[in-house]
């Protein structure tokens, strides 16, 4: 186990809006600046209504870097016509995200229940290779997020770090690489020399950080702040900083509990746990 | 994929008693009997304040295989006492289980929240290494059970075939292998090679059979009857009985919406589940 540097201020810290559900992408731009937060990651909806570019020009006046879009993905379907929706839904997350002005967008890849794993995973690499050419023309970089398997039913076919990597290879472009959070990939054993191995294709695009919290009351909106729970989060960063990424950590928290709470206290206590426990 | 054989009788079926929950072990038996189901996993629990042999007696007057006794596990702790306490516990469990007259025992092999999981799995391999001697006195066949990553806090640090095997590897004996669940392993894309591995070096001792709901309201008791979700189960059979396993194909359902439904219409599902979707 290697030994992690620690963090001692918020400019790598990322705050992904879901986290803060309750606050529309103004509010939690104008509380994360306030924040001295160093970038933020917007998720699609938050973005409903909105003249993109403005909201990239706003969140660059107030020097919040803007880390990625969240979230592409959604490749499988039976059904051509789905096959052919998810591709054009993709596409237009890339010129969301070029108007934005966000230089990536995380991906959550999509599976069918009782399609077999393997048709889905096909199905998610055809689908990433027919939007590439679109992601080079805005120099958009795509991030497959693999799933925790509990999501292996409806959300994503590619639930580890190695087979993120097997999509990568068979993509082998540039701007194909990886989202890895903590919270999907904690329990794998074959972890550390995963991540070494994405490091080195120069594939290791993000990084996300929450906790798991025991006992999960609920496998979607259950997640903890850093701290809350299980994962050696300061051990999966010292492996993923040994792979020279110098990123931001994004925080990403699905919690009903933290939603229904006053969202200044939430923000207060999510730059204390990103100093003490990430 | 290999192409599964058709299911025709019920010789094969295994109901393990947490399954009929709302059953005590008499019940069950009477009721597992008068249905024509082959076998019966019993569940620790169902024996509490019962003469062990007694029950075991009753199985076999009714001609109710006795296919395992469940569980032992848990080995890792924080501390020595701890560590001490989950030995004694396993080799009750072995005793239990010769008493019984079953000739395996499921090992949950436990977690600690907190505690790396390479620790654990130490632990784990340590544990059933001291419980081994009195296992062979005894003839009991220990299995562990890989279980869900999502799991992987509290219950399980073996949350693969493959880390299954690795520890099976390490402890090298011929009583020590491995139960597979469908629910906990369906999701690994090195799935049918694992299986293979655990067929060839005999240690492919049990198999369990459920389905995984979408979605999944609770972690624990949300299982499905085989045909309620989307677990490919012919499929994953098929695998099992490539190794040449002829064991029983047992349902493990931990379902609190079945559990709150009549138990006579539940077992008939499931006698219908196991031919339809198994």
């Amino acid at each position: 186990m290697m030994s992690p540097t620690s963090l001692t201020d918020h400019s790598k810290l990322c705050v992904h809006t879901i986290t803060t559900k309750p606050w529309s992408v103004e509010e939690s731009m104008d509380k994360y600046t306030e924040a001295g937060i160093g970038g933020i990651t917007v998720w699609r909806q938050w973005l409903e209504g909105r003249d993109i570019a403005k909201v990239g020009d706003q969140l660059r006046d107030r020097n919040l870097e803007i880390v990625s879009l969240c979230r592409g993905g959604f490749f499988p379907s039976k059904t051509e016509p789905g096959l052919k929706e998810a591709i054009e839904d993709n596409k237009l997350a890339i010129r969301e995200a070029a108007e934005l002005g966000a230089p990536l967008i995380v991906l959550v890849c999509g599976a069918v229940p009782g399609q077999p794993l393997e048709e889905s995973r096909k199905q998610i690499a055809d689908g990433i290779a027919a939007v590439l050419p679109l992601a080079e023309e805005h120099n958009i970089k795509l991030a497959i997020e693999p799933l925790h398997p509990m999501y292996a039913d409806d959300r994503s076919a590619i639930n580890t770090m190695a087979s993120a990597n097997e999509v990568c290879d068979q993509l082998n472009h540039p701007l194909a690489g990886i989202a890895a959070d903590v919270y999907h990939i904690w329990w794998d054993p074959d972890l550390e020399e995963q991540i070494r191995i994405t490091g080195e294709k120069d594939r290791l695009f993000a990084f996300h950080i929450c906790d798991w919290m025991t006992p999960t009351a609920d496998l979607l909106n259950d997640r903890g702040l850093m701290g809350e729970g299980c994962i050696d989060i300061p051990g999966i960063r010292a492996m993923v900083e040994a792979t020279g990424f110098d990123g931001f950590n994004e925080v990403e928290v699905f919690s009903d509990r933290w939603w229904s709470q006053d969202q200044d206290t939430f923000l207060k206590a999510i730059k204390e746990a990103y100093l003490k426990h990430s």
